[in-house]
């Protein structure tokens, strides 16, 4: 049976874990907070109170972590990923983080950058939507793996594009809930009926998952995360980042990162990302 | 049997009109030019010679014109609609004009503004979005012929309502478009597999019907129309208007609006408003 170590049992990879338990995989899951790992482990999989001990007979090691110096410090610091894997052990990195970054550790290790799309419900529901970079007979070896917790999983080239268009996701979305807010309030100050109007936008050549999954919240004005604002700005910075390494220029992008990082400043990076239309309607003198 | 009197049969207006008369409706068709009128008839309808003639003995007068100042003219110019339409007969304008001009025509005559979305696949499948502004009552006459030529028919708000969602709506396409065109631009200059990962980003958060119906025509740089840029720039005035008249901020509509604005500026106009990634690529060098 393939033997899994998971490192970080949050928001996304708490549910991710456990899907890959009820698969019938055997999963050893480390995380900083202990009450993670009990949970884990209620959940059918066993715990481990250090990387070591999370990844040393592991034939796969997954890592779900906030940021690049986090992945960074797992996988390759004292203590960490490739100090205590398996010769041969292959690490499929779930986290959102820069591509160079992706690159660098995949010529330290056998590893795949595996970032996911579909927020918690979807590391719920095992339908996360996967973009892999990497060999292509290690996203082979991995396919058992990610079908036990994604929908939609595509290798979408070498090491380092599976956080590309990680990134042209985040950008995609960014940009949308920003679109979605400035529609809603546009229609809050013409008295439309916007229950109505969202079904008819959904309904056309507008529709997308934001209008479907989340503008009934943003104008009740339920920011909850979800995903939080802090780590989307984050994430558009690595946006920017690799748009001008690559000389691409994004009008859009740029603009809504602004928006993004206003909120993060005003203090609301632990709001879920739908409240770029509390920004919205804070410009617009409507709060 | 409901007569109606179709005006303006282009390339929404055209497959509209025919599926009334598949319906089961009696249509009497008007059309500047002669051929799109001759079309209407080989499809079963009545073909007429004047604005006068096609509403003369209509219970619902339809319009699908390009611009405000197309249908002030046609319903309330010299031998337009107004001056021939029988007492009673509803109004149900279709095009997608200023709010202010839906209100001021509602002022003149029983009439509705039932703007769509879908575009011409949409229109010829008679599964459009359509948002109608005006009167519940009205609403409800009209609901049956509104049922031949779309999916999502939606009631609202009152009179120029229909029109501010349509606003909504073009803000929120163009932007997709926008934002699609950035990410396509992004992955191509970093040298992912686009296919895989427009699969990929529209199975998650990002997925939206640009991606589904426009992405892979784009990436071919196929911008064939479609719905033209010169349009979908008239409608991004109609936006920003709206928008300053109600004092809502809305940088991204903004933003894509001036990039609309520059594609028609370039000789662009009658390209398909996917060549905004012409735009990206120009913006980025890489044409």
């Amino acid at each position: 049976m393939t033997k899994i170590g998971f490192i970080g049992l949050g928001i996304m990879g708490g549910p991710m874990a456990a899907n890959l338990v009820k698969a019938g995989f055997e999963v050893t899951g480390y995380n900083r907070g202990r009450s993670k790992v009990d949970k884990l482990v209620e959940a059918g999989g066993r715990g481990a109170v250090s990387i070591a001990e999370a990844v040393r007979e592991a034939d796969i090691v997954i890592t779900m972590l906030p940021d690049s110096p986090d992945v960074e410090a797992v996988v390759l610091g004292e203590d960490g990923v490739l100090a205590h894997a398996r010769e041969g052990a292959l690490l499929i990195d779930c986290s959102t983080i820069r591509p160079d970054v992706s690159r660098e550790i995949s010529g330290r290790i056998r590893a795949l950058d595996a970032p996911v799309s579909g927020g918690e419900q979807g590391a719920i529901d095992g339908s996360l939507s996967i973009m892999v970079g990497g060999e292509a007979a290690d996203f082979e070896a991995a396919k058992p793996v990610l079908d036990a917790v994604g929908g939609t999983i595509v290798h979408v080239g070498g090491p380092g594009a599976g956080q590309t268009v990680k990134a042209a996701n985040q950008l995609i979305v960014a940009g949308t809930i920003e679109l979605v807010a400035e529609s809603l309030v546009f229609l809050e100050a013409h008295e439309v009926d916007t229950e109505a109007a969202i079904k008819v936008l959904a309904g056309g050549l507008a529709g997308n998952r934001i209008l479907d999954r989340k503008a009934a919240a943003m104008v009740k004005r339920e920011f909850t995360p979800g995903f939080r604002v802090e780590l989307h700005d984050k994430d558009l910075g690595i946006v920017q980042a690799a748009a001008r390494e690559a000389g691409v220029v994004i009008p859009l992008g740029a603009a809504v990162a602004q928006l993004m990082a206003s909120l993060k400043a005003q203090g609301h990076g632990g709001l879920d990302h739908g409240a770029l239309l509390k920004l919205v309607a804070q410009l617009s003198g409507r709060e």
